[in-house]
């Protein structure tokens, strides 16, 4: 597998502090799928009364967990439930045997953990296209669940990693109905953020109680506003996946109009979603993107996406270069409507160009020193309406090309 | 503007011999717009009687010339026509003085060429947002118009260059009503090849009498087989222009029908589309990329485009690493149908992967090996339908980040 890469020069100082959540508990296990000596399984059981909302890719070649989430998610069960995920191999483009390894997992974590199959589960990251040696999974199955115990997110964050660089969580308490409801996240990954090895997952836990269709409508919603705003290549992953269980425990009700967990739970995920991107290979940069002005908010994003995606801004923003014209150029071939002549274009506080020219007050110098900084911030104004989006990239360096075209050297 | 980058290992040995063309002259001269030493303004000027035809980037930012061509492009006033073009810069994203210098030289060229000036088309590439110093451009008109003359093609393609490493060049001759017809061609750049650097230019002649709306016809659905199935990074131009002149000359007619000329046109703008490929910044390998079985012809197009452009799937080209997983990973994120069960896909005629798993037959070691050749084919079968797509790439390697990143320090 190569040596370990460097911790990302953009990582967070230390893993936070996570409140336990009242009917989660959690387990590692070294199970040897692909990476020697090192923990490389989490399972994650809720407790009976608990939802459960998912996000999944939309890629037409998704892998065998993802289908078998799908297939289970609108399910409304409340025995419990449980994730089971590992590193190390995706399950992805492995034909029948993957679907018969997910249901092999599946069957015998609902025996372990005494719950229903459709109540289990699976995400799956790593090599693609090669067969999971679930059975090497399923000798473990009993250490996890003797294992199972509140807390212990850094364990769990560190386990399902593959060449992500450092572990990430977030989390948050909020006062609902006079009760504290935790909230606690753990992710890996960085879009396809790896080579062979695709996936972005996320895993999210609440003791609040919340009914699955507002649970997945808020998840869903949050969701396009945070981790559908990261990119790092361009690349979407066949096993994104994206749980969140909500056991009800804190006996706190959350219902679709409860603003403080609403926002509370899209600050967790936003900080999950930005150190995806922090972790993406290579990146040296954290840049947001903010397009505003927009004909409505899928044009924003669509021009966001676009500046964001571009390999000649993302080279710049490597190379320290206020280089607004390949911005300007990204606007225009985003498919979205622009007027030229109408643009402002910011880097950071400064203006570089509006009213399709560079502007007057434009400085060069205190622009190349901005673009010095570790954090930047792109800003296009278009000037037609009020459609906006913000996104968040990093940039495209020579360890993107080192950890991609260098990987099986 | 740096050292001049080492000729690209995929280019042609040498520039090919074009046929002149009657009733086409050319001229080059040095005008100092922004590179010194060489020459960086070409004028071609066709005889009367000639009908000209146009492609232009679809961009929202297009440049001033762009614009100005384009309101041009649908007359059809036999007085003939001129051609200028300049390289160091774009003229684009420069507002009002950006027009004005087109206007400027439109009508100087007129002038001097005996032309109108609705009849003189221009093209600019090199950085935006910089005001075209145009009158040094016509300081040189006199000069240019007194060295008008039959062939100089190579001279032509060279001074249209910016950070391309060779000229590129393609002609053809074929027989039409028992005459002959000549077709010469001149390209330069690769997509937005180049760092500030916007714009493929192409110009293509022939001595054949088309009438202006068959030869718009035949030159844009052409257009579409050729240069819009080529990418590089997937970064489009703000200035890509394709100019047709048609003199009649030859004394041969031809119809939307006449497929020997169709055809011979089609193997020119192939020729130039693959030679800006083979230009591609930091390219090592060359990819032509077939996706068939597709549910029409753009779905088809669609995934060879996303794999085409995929960071994963051309680091790992880079790095002579069948991936296979990667090409999985682009076909499934393109948006176009896919059933992953049904995919096949081969690298070079070695059947890599089918019914949704790694192919039996599979040899890795073979695979690796082919993996090592300059000139490679990627193909997938979807098993959908009929529609079928062919694109051509390169590779992504550190010689794309060192020209991008690395440019103004």
């Amino acid at each position: 597998m190569g040596a370990t890469p460097p911790r990302s020069p953009l990582a967070p100082d230390r893993f936070p502090d996570l409140p336990d959540v009242a009917g989660v508990e959690l387990a590692v296990a070294s199970a040897g799928v692909r990476y020697a000596g090192r923990d490389d399984v989490m399972l994650a059981r809720l407790a009976p009364g608990s939802t459960v909302a998912g996000v999944f890719t939309r890629s037409a070649t998704r892998a065998a967990p993802v289908l078998d989430c799908e297939a289970k998610i609108a399910g409304d069960d409340r025995a419990g439930a449980a994730f089971l995920v590992n590193a190390g191999n995706a399950n992805a483009f492995t034909g029948k045997a993957g679907a018969a390894a997910v249901d092999a997992l599946t069957g015998a974590v609902a025996e372990a953990a005494g719950l229903p199959a459709r109540r289990v589960f699976t995400a799956s990251t790593g090599v693609i296209g090669e067969p999971l040696p679930h059975e090497r999974i399923r000798a473990r199955l009993d250490t996890l669940t003797d294992a199972l115990a509140p807390g212990g997110w850094e364990a769990a964050a560190r386990a399902i990693m593959t060449t992500d660089t450092f572990p990430k969580g977030a989390g948050a308490q909020v006062e609902v109905d006079g009760r504290t409801v935790s909230i606690s996240g753990i992710a890996k990954g960085s879009g396809m953020i790896a080579p062979d090895m695709a996936t972005m997952l996320v895993f999210l836990f609440t003791d609040a109680a919340v009914d699955r269709p507002v649970l997945q409508s808020i998840v869903a919603e949050l969701a396009d506003r945070t981790f559908n705003c990261i990119t790092v290549d361009g690349d979407t992953s066949t096993s994104d996946t994206l749980l969140m269980g909500a056991t009800g425990a804190s006996g706190a009700r959350v219902w679709a109009d409860t603003h403080a967990f609403r926002e509370a739970l899209g600050m967790v995920m936003l900080d999950l979603a930005q150190q995806v991107v922090r972790d993406g290979e290579g990146a040296t940069k954290f840049v947001e993107v903010t397009v505003t002005g927009a004909t409505s908010r899928s044009d924003a994003r669509r021009h966001a996406m676009s500046i964001a995606n571009s390999p000649l801004v993302k080279t710049a923003i490597a190379g320290e270069d206020a280089n607004w014209g390949r911005v300007v150029m990204a606007v225009g071939k985003s498919g979205a409507p622009a007027d030229r002549d109408l643009l402002a274009i910011r880097f950071g506080d400064i203006l570089v160009a509006e009213k399709g020219w560079v502007a007057e007050s434009y400085d060069e110098a205190a622009a190349a020193e901005y673009m010095k900084g570790q954090e930047l911030r792109i800003s296009v104004d278009l000037g037609l309406g009020e459609g906006r989006a913000t996104v968040w990239t990093c940039d495209l360096t020579h360890g993107y090309i080192d950890i991609n075209a260098d990987y099986r050297s």
